[in-house]
């Protein structure tokens, strides 16, 4: 045990000694029934004679905070846990640095739009909310055993740092995954990511700086606008159409503003579930070469299709490294793998590997390990077979049940693939008052308002994630929102 | 299967698909004995006409790509892989935002000091240079068994996103650990990070902007160098001496400079192995108070103590939320686990626990549960009891090696802990041809030299790991570096 004394202080040692321990006892830090370390140690580990040692123990026995037992050792005794303040210091009480020149920073990093895990699950709602799929479907035993396997198979290595850009034969793997998709990719183009979040900021801190514009759809991924804003991005929203971002628009916005990036999420897009039609795809590619812009191409669910045809990615339609792509396995397979993956060809590649390991070093190399493994044993393939019936089934259910207890007061376009259905209020409510009413009824969800963006068109607009919740929670859900904002509108009117 | 189909090119759509098979198989994506989709599934997929799918398929096979094995589908045959040079593009075929005006940001992300996991393993050479312990000491067989247990326990909750913070239980044994070394924190103080690397972004980001200057020992650390260079943050480095930073120089830089961070390692301090005085840590939070200027303390091996008595943390001399405090155990656990944390107080706690999420969005919520199981039964202390025992052993005969073969080229403090001893050499030799050498000899170092410093008295030191190696390997590596050093002298003179 090591405890901070300071000789220069008027403070005898012994009852800072004391005081520390006592501190750490009130404050629930030494748990009841912990040994304390022995005279002989303590005075050793800190360097002070051992009556002083003694001393403090006395006081502290004295006092009823420990008990010495014979032949055993010196051991915290039970006591009332004293509540301690120290946390709740107002703004001046902090040093300057924390406070009025931080203002700016402050606000940049809080009040950001929830990223949606913060819903209290201890109530257990109906949660439309969430950006995952069901965690029932996680193959978890098959999961386990392929860990076992792993750590039994590699050993050390398996645990040490890999390769800077990630595991080779996982890189592999998902070169042929991306190529039965339409997408040729090399293994030295693909950098292994703390999940896809990672590849956007790791782009974002690459290719832009303070002050910059970047042009994204509008609306768009919440986490990317939160990362843009929190970095001092400035963020334009081009507005959708049912084939995707409206490109005359973005051309007229690219010329005022001159964007130094342009995020998209061309397939089955987050709020809206557009998938971007083959022309506009080729389209785009073609105003990014003209205006000499990057584009980030954000695939997040981009296997999971239900109905209808695929479109190329827009990397695949990129021949010059125009195009930076980005997908992860958090929603096809499980988000706590933290593993997505960037293709970029170019220059651009080594530094965004270069920033990847200054930023954290390394993405968990058993885990690309583990996936790697269970990708090439053919099992993601048979998963994702599953995932996507199951998933079609829970569209369509959400779509019946929309149009059952909604058909009058809302409308939507059936999205072809993802987790999310976009659904437009016909009556304009007061969106916060809704979203509070439906959470005491038990049924929650990611509300537009949230995306704050500037397009006040989207305003009346909630996002429903159908991939979550059972058939019949989707019904039952659907109901009580019906139900609520009936409930809402009459006594609005 | 997707296939980009462009149906405003001249090129007929089975000419399209021919050319797609043909560069997937040619670039090993589309590996022999793989089964392509049936032409029905294939034209379904991409929305052609059978025809078109079953044209293309046989050209393929004219020309002896693939074959059809009747009743059982199309597959591809063996082939003489064809070396493809798209990515051997010059600069100039890139698009601009590659090239020219990047330039700048590219010389930021490369030429970075060698992130140390760099080096060859192949030819297996005795490392001295490495960041992290002993790989043989990592509890793998537990570890594995934690990890079942924990998915056993926990289920589908488990491996989901937990809180933006951090896992509370965890949060609570750290800090216990933290409490027992002197180091009193809250679980609402503490926030888990991917590694101590993550936390020294996050902190960089949230508290300085490029063009910011940051106050660093000198040398340091080379993650935290590169990452600063990478950020466009300046570095000044502080001269150390046995008891750690000069504070007097320290405090004139400080007015000429007006950093906006100082970041230090006062506990066995990286590269150099030297602990900073109590005397003088009371100081520096003392300065730092003065001149509001915020403190990342990196505590990377605090824990790893082998003789005398150790020092409190600056964090625990901190009252007032001036020092954020990181720490990891992938020094004294495994590096695989991704798992630091930081301690901060005030309005920047909030901020960071934001920015985290923005970054990567959480820390594998599996790997914190496991590691939470470990420490909380105990087995951190004796696996920690264990490796110091260890470390300690290596590290005297490391000091013994020094003194037998180096005794009269070189000289070193001997450090109290951690894992490096930083030796300077009487003689100025040329360190790029050194280090050449030595590594065609088999035995490889961290030299000061990448640490890049403007600091030309660090010129001729070296930094050796000496936690990483059995002690015969040590023996056997300071043998043959005095060996090329001795040649190289005598080359030289």
């Amino acid at each position: 045990m090591i405890i901070p004394i300071d000789r220069q202080k008027k403070e005898p040692l012994y009852s800072q000694i004391e005081l520390f321990i006592k501190d750490a006892i009130e404050n629930g830090t030494l748990k009841v029934h912990t040994k304390l370390p022995s005279i002989r140690q303590l005075s050793k580990d800190i360097n002070v004679n051992r009556m002083t040692v003694e001393t403090a123990y006395q006081q502290l026995e004295a006092a009823g905070l420990i008990e010495k037992r014979l032949g055993s050792g010196t051991f915290v005794l039970p006591h009332h846990q004293i509540e301690q303040t120290t946390s709740d210091k107002v703004d001046s009480q902090w040093p300057l640095w924390q406070q009025a020149p931080q203002k700016r920073i402050r606000q940049r990093y809080t009040n950001l739009s929830a990223i949606p895990h913060n819903i209290d699950k201890s109530d257990n709602p109906i949660n439309f909310a969430g950006g995952i799929g069901d965690p029932q479907l996680f193959p978890i035993n098959e999961f386990s055993k392929i860990l076992q396997k792993v750590i039994k198979r590699d050993g050390v290595i398996g645990l040490s740092y890999g390769e800077p850009n990630g595991y080779l034969p996982l890189r592999n793997t998902i070169c042929q995954i991306m190529t039965s998709l339409g997408t040729s990719a090399k293994p030295e183009n693909i950098l292994i990511t703390t999940g896809s979040q990672q590849a956007i900021n790791l782009v974002m801190h690459l290719l832009l700086k303070p002050g910059d514009i970047v042009l994204t759809e509008s609306p768009t991924y919440s986490g990317a606008l939160d990362l843009f804003k929190a970095s001092g991005i400035k963020q334009i929203g081009v507005p959708l159409d049912q084939d995707g971002m409206q490109l005359d628009i973005m051309e007229k916005m690219i010329q005022q503003h001159h964007p130094k990036l342009i995020y998209t999420i061309p397939t089955f897009h987050n709020p809206t579930g557009i998938s971007m039609s083959g022309k506009r795809r080729r389209k785009l590619i073609a105003i990014a070469g003209k205006y000499n812009i990057p584009i980030l191409e954000d695939d997040y669910v981009g296997d999971l299709r239900y109905d209808g045809c695929g479109q190329p990615t827009l990397k695949s339609l990129d021949t010059g490294g125009r195009v930076i792509y980005t997908s992860t396995f958090s929603k096809m397979l499980m988000p706590d793998l933290r593993i997505g993956f960037i293709i970029a060809e170019g220059p651009v590649y080594n530094c965004l590997v270069n920033l990847k390991c200054l930023t954290d070093l390394a993405t968990s190399n058993l885990f690309q390990r583990a996936l790697e493994s269970y990708l090439s044993i053919g099992r993601y393939q048979s998963h994702l077979r599953k995932t996507k019936r199951l998933y079609r089934k829970r569209r369509d259910c959400m779509v019946n049940a929309i149009n059952k207890y909604l058909g009058d007061c809302a409308s939507f376009h059936i999205p072809t693939g993802g987790i999310y259905i976009w659904l437009q209020l016909h009556e304009e409510v007061d969106h916060k008052v809704l979203l509070e009413n439906c959470t005491k009824e038990g049924v929650v969800y990611f509300t537009g308002l949230e995306l704050h963006t500037e397009n006040h068109q989207l305003k009346n607009f909630i996002r429903l994630n159908f991939a979550f919740q059972s058939e019949a929670n989707i019904e039952k859900g659907i109901k009580r929102f019906s139900e609520v904002l009936n409930n809402l509108s009459s006594s609005q009117s």
